[in-house]
């Protein structure tokens, strides 16, 4: 039987972390697993949500860049509790809404804060039916490492 | 060119696992992949199936919760046979076919089988359309750490 | 503050990958992230493409074993490039437009493709609604694990 594992943990304080139980980052060994990040700012509240249509779902992905720009925002500032940047990202998956505004906004966002015109992060981009927020375009994952 | 490396597998025996040809859990060094998982019984029958309606999708999602709790006891003895338990978690991903029944069902649920009100795991829920099994509602892959 | 991260890269040339900007594949101690892959040649064109329909969407999905025999074929590609094979897969995520479809070719392409009746690799599944490019069908992301 293996022996208690030593994880670190960083989080933001929202409410869902409360209410669905679980962190926002967990670090064990040289590894940290980031959960799917979103565009949020320090309150909770979403930064550029979509407008929503009669049914409830987005009317449109005009604002795909920004929430895609502030997502990569709220991975950096977890990574920094581990004394980790966006440089130490070994992989990334976008959950989009849809997959061609996604991949329209993508270059420049990514080639701005990755600072490097070809990232070397494995990325997966998978257009997905609905996440977490109805007014919510992307979420990504991240898996980063720490040098020993 | 590397040499072989050293796997160690966990399976259930049940009959997908050779039709589609994987292992339900592959340990490798001190980390163990689960594949997803899913409500069924030793048998490989589905555990609280979802009540389909006429074009065979499922009618309501009710049972979520249920799928969801014996999702993670399948999980936790596939792990169980590498001397792990869901305490070495280090990422799960929720595969779920409406995000609004999983996630007021996950608090609950997770916080019971992790035995923590802020289980110290990273976790992404992902709306997607369409599962392995037609009464299937949810599908977690999960990540686990073993100590040195 | 951590510092700079050894990575190594893999690529094919093919347009998206500058356009997007990331790696085909990442390397970064004893792991490969590799993003995820399609059915593709040298030239970037897309091999055994879905017929569309009217709405551009694939109108069957006939050619799912062949796209993902090529997808399987790109990505040992990727691996022979830090002298690693499908042997060291330890984990793949299929994230495919129908999962009946998918499930039906998996099993003889995936044995044929890592030669084995039961492969040692976790597995994922998953059934979403959008890829890349209208006529893909499939699309895989592996991580792979070298030995010390």
């Amino acid at each position: 039987m293996h022996t208690t594992l030593e994880k670190n943990t960083a989080n933001f304080g929202v409410a869902w972390e409360q209410a669905y139980g679980y962190s926002q980052a967990v670090k064990v060994k040289d590894t940290i697993y980031v959960s799917g990040q979103l565009s949020h700012d320090r309150d909770g509240q979403l930064v550029a949500p979509a407008a929503l249509d009669e049914h409830g779902r987005p009317r449109d992905f005009d604002n795909m860049a920004e929430q895609m720009r502030q997502t990569y925002r709220n991975a950096a500032e977890l990574l920094a509790q581990f004394g980790a940047t966006l440089d130490h990202v070994v992989e990334e998956t976008l959950y989009v809404l849809d997959v061609g505004a996604a991949f329209k906004a993508a270059g420049a966002v990514r080639k701005e804060v990755y600072g490097s015109d070809q990232p070397a992060v494995a990325s997966n981009l998978i257009g997905i039916s609905q996440l977490a927020f109805p007014d919510q375009l992307i979420e990504i994952t991240f898996r980063a490492v720490v040098p020993d």
